[in-house]
């Protein structure tokens, strides 16, 4: 249990003051007031200006259930949040403190989670806030529906839903509705809305050993958000067993915990208990969805998934259904500059998906259009000699390449690269539309896509990708060796980038880049391009078994000491020179015979 | 440990595409393409009207890193996401259909996380797009800190930072900029962030053991968010500790890893790696600020605190810093509808703490303002006897109401009550405004919550303060035997609703409920206010009485069999019943005196 009780702190006792701390350096529309250790107030930094035309929304609560109170303090939402220690209900004069700094001539709204020491303490101050002279009003809200109901209010828990509530009562009061309206609108939310949990884990308490309560492949349903267990012990199930049961729980109609039935439109809030990624979090809302509109006949009109009110650590989540109408989803919709409220939630739900655009170049071109030419022209003739040579050169030299490469890295170079010179043998015969350049290195590029696995095979992809991208950008049908000297170099820079190398990393480039540079400087001189081409191919050669002499930066032969690694070039290297240097050749020689 | 290895989910191959279509359900504003489980695409729901004169921002990434990438879609921020499988760099293809379905005629960027996955999938990706005809630029960010700095960008590992990048350039996209322009913005971006990790934990992929590799005690420092070992391993420590290793790691002048010196205004991204609460991500910013102020001499123009790239259920945190300046900051606050873009991060700061209001009442009147009257009014007088009286018959009742709590609860009901009276009958001497009804009301309750601790204190608390506030909306000094009997009935309703009881919960309800409606009824039928007092009390008594055959609904009693329950009244019930029977005995004696 490598991570049971490690928090992130510095001293437990300090850990309510030091978050407040923290969350006020990140949302400058937030402030706190200075009363430390035990007053612990954040409240909207723009506080003084809707004090007199707007009612005051104030919540809070034991501490512990991070973002919840005080991540949801801002203009449309909370006026300020009393946080209380971990697990620990605020205290009466902390509570006092927060009426006294946000509450104007229209009077503030507790919203109370229904909790015997929220109850009291939040109590006690409205009632003390009263005789001072204030406006106030409570709503207390119970929306467990994990325990029998019992009479009255008491044994349902506050939990997650207590959120929507909030949204909905600092909507209204954003409006600059009354007193009384706002925690009528609130009252009415509280009566909508019912949650249950689930727990993978119990939370750590901040300087505390974890207990083990639940043991390995368990769950706990219905559980509290203070490390309290669950209603019922299960086995850990598929996570839409486990959503299909915790809906029937919310909604049974024998239990009757909130009023709705099919036909009903609702809102689903699925809410992380601390540690639960966010990945999972999804996938319990995706399960929610499809369920409550099949099984339950229910429209869901909005879901919000994220964390509102954890337990700490605690891995699992609650899921809260809201019975939703046009009122309600207007305050839901309503904006609010509270950090921690979901953004991009409503709207209209467009398709989930839509359909894998074909490719642009192809969408009025089929693979059929792809084919040898019945007539090539000189360049296409020239192009199948070259690439025929290339191909032959690296069938030729497989053993070598194997042998080189089992010396420093795991000796398949050969039998990799083979693969994909034959395929491109094979293809070309069948499809490449030789007379065309570019489509033809784009078709090599395809070939070795197709066979060749590894680094190695991505590597040469975008080698001819590259190539293929950069000769269509010519206008003219027959490639200028000026453009294939272009296409070499842009071929290069893709691989450097994307392949992280440069040169002197003992790769494939220590041969291509010195090419890249005499081909490039011998046509800016003048030089016959066959010539240039030539000399560039010795410099590739020479290039690659200079590799010799280089450490490794990347791959396998990073671990192979250099001892080693000067008896043998990179394999890599050798087989891009030797294709360079076949190609050369067989270009010289055509033209030899031309001549 | 408990929590190993669970995870909610259906099927460990599953969860990104199940994740994806709980995102979708989520936010109406996203889309997906059709065609998993290969292509995993996420994508805004409005792209088609924003295709033609925006450059498209695309990035992506293996899974279990979320809400990275998918939840940073939308106006803004990405075009569209690529999620691979989990820890696995997305294919070629789903790449590709991204670039497709996003991309018009102003091009698209591409944000390449540096892993050579990623670097050569979308750079493959890039280049087959750009041989379709598209524009493509590509910019690959490293920011990772933790790796001593190597020849170029290999070794440094694309961490949170990737995030200010994607949200720069999304910014700068929605501006309408070039695809070139979009670019610079991105590569200079990515050059000004660092990035450095800490874990408490390793993580558990979908349907595997967690490794115990960290020992309790421990912390991994300069991780990667897949899994791999740290750089280094050390003791755990203090987060403050911890976070200034972490930053002088990232600002090191010697690695220089980030052009950043002091004087220079810095943005601070605190990002959690999945498991780690939201408390101790704040408690990370509430003690990076400072230390970049102070320590490191920089401006901290904005703090970004949450969870953006995670790896699974990792517990622990990354710090990223960028160099920032206007043209960032700018990008930086710009609008988006990305759901996991932080808001609220914007605008100025004003003071972080404000001081603690003062109460309203007592703004103009200090405490020494409340003192016993030197001449008693009639009313005065009256409250006087009445208050004494029903002390007086706590004090008598002590060691029963003791016997009685013994027996069903913890015993100490009488001298708890015994605290209550003694100190109300020291204050009244002391400082009680008699022939101020109202403030006399609350000032009991004053000493009661001075001295009387739990439960039954801060009942009695509320229950005075109630009575209070509900006396003082009367305007005139003399208090009618109406309104003392609407303050009751408003006291009984307070207690009621904030301790959570009402009728037959074996409380002092079941005293109080039948003395006020019996009040309310004989003063409504015109009785001498007197007698309708003493009525009243009879009702108490006997109310509290009849406890004896009463379930308890709440507190030790809900434990005690109901053969016991029925040989003792409820404690509290009975002392209510006294004091009030003996404050009604008391007025009724005193005008019997008096006439």
């Amino acid at each position: 249990m490598a991570s049971q009780g490690k928090k992130l702190i510095n001293d437990p006792n300090a850990v309510v003051t030091e978050f407040i701390e923290g969350l006020v350096e990140t949302y400058p529309g937030l402030q706190y007031l200075d009363g430390f250790p035990e007053i612990k107030v954040v409240l909207r930094a723009d506080y003084a200006s809707t004090m007199l035309d707007k009612v005051a929304v104030i919540s809070g609560g034991g501490s512990g259930h991070e973002p919840a109170h005080a991540g949801f303090v801002g203009e449309g939402m909370l006026s300020a949040a009393i946080c209380g220690e971990v697990f620990t209900s605020p205290q009466v004069d902390a509570i006092l403190s927060a009426i006294r700094a946000v509450t104007g001539p229209m009077g503030c709204l507790l919203i109370v989670t229904n909790y015997t020491g929220d109850r009291l303490n939040f109590g006690l101050a409205a009632e003390q806030a009263k005789s001072e002279g204030y406006k106030v009003e409570t709503v207390i809200v119970g929306d467990d529906c994990a325990l029998p109901p019992q009479r009255g209010i008491v044994g349902r828990r506050g939990l997650a839903g207590t959120f929507l509530v909030n949204k909905i009562a600092g909507a209204a009061a954003a409006t600059g509705l009354s007193l009384d309206e706002v925690a009528a609108e609130a009252k009415r939310a509280s009566e909508m809305v019912g949650t249950m949990g689930v727990a993978l884990s119990v939370c750590t308490l901040p300087g505390q050993v974890t207990s083990d309560r639940l043991g390995p492949g368990k769950m706990e349903l219905g559980l509290g958000i203070h490390g309290e267990p669950g209603a019922a012990v299960a086995d850990l199930q598929p996570v839409e067993v486990v959503v299909s049961h915790v809906l029937h729980e919310i909604l049974s109609p024998d239990r009757n915990y909130v009023p709705i039935t099919p036909g009903n439109r609702v809102v689903l809030l699925v809410n992380g208990l601390g540690a639960t990624p966010a990945m999972e979090l999804m996938i319990v809302a995706g399960k929610a969805v499809p369920q409550l509109q099949l099984e339950h006949g229910l429209a869901v009109d909005r879901v919000y998934t994220g964390s509102f009110m954890t337990s700490l650590d605690m891995a699992g989540f609650s899921i809260s259904i809201m019975k939703a109408d046009e009122a309600i989803l207007q305050r839901l919709d309503a904006s609010t500059k509270a950090p921690y409220w979901p953004v991009g939630v409503d709207g209209n739900r467009p398709p989930a998906k839509i359909p894998v655009p074909l490719p642009l170049s192809h969408s009025g071109k089929s693979d059929e259009s792809l084919s040898r030419p019945q007539q090539l022209s000189e360049q296409g003739h020239l192009l199948e000699v070259a690439i025929e040579a290339a191909v032959n050169a690296i069938i030729d030299l497989r053993d070598n390449l194997n042998d080189w490469d089992g010396r420093v890295g795991d000796g398949d170079c050969g039998s990799t690269m083979y693969r994909g010179a034959t395929a491109i043998l094979e293809d070309m015969k069948k499809h490449y539309p030789l007379n065309d350049a570019a489509e033809t290195v784009g078709e090599i590029g395809s070939s070795i896509r197709r066979v060749m696995g590894g680094t190695s095979g991505i590597i040469y992809t975008i080698f001819c990708k590259a190539a293929c991208a950069k000769l269509k950008a010519n206008t003219q049908s027959v490639v200028t060796s000026k453009q294939w000297a272009e296409a070499l170099e842009t071929s290069i820079a893709a691989v450097s980038k994307y392949g992280g190398a440069s040169a002197g990393f003992r790769t494939l480039l220590d041969a291509l880049i010195p090419a890249s540079a005499v081909l490039q400087e011998r046509l800016n001189a003048g030089d016959d391009p066959c010539i240039a081409f030539l000399l560039s191919s010795e410099a590739a050669v020479a290039g690659a078994e200079s590799t010799r002499h280089m450490e490794a930066q990347a791959g396998r032969s990073a671990y192979i000491s250099p001892d080693i690694l000067a008896t043998v070039p990179d394999p890599g290297a050798m087989a891009a020179a030797a294709w360079y240097r076949a190609a050369a050749l067989a270009i010289k020689n055509k033209y030899q015979v031309h001549e």
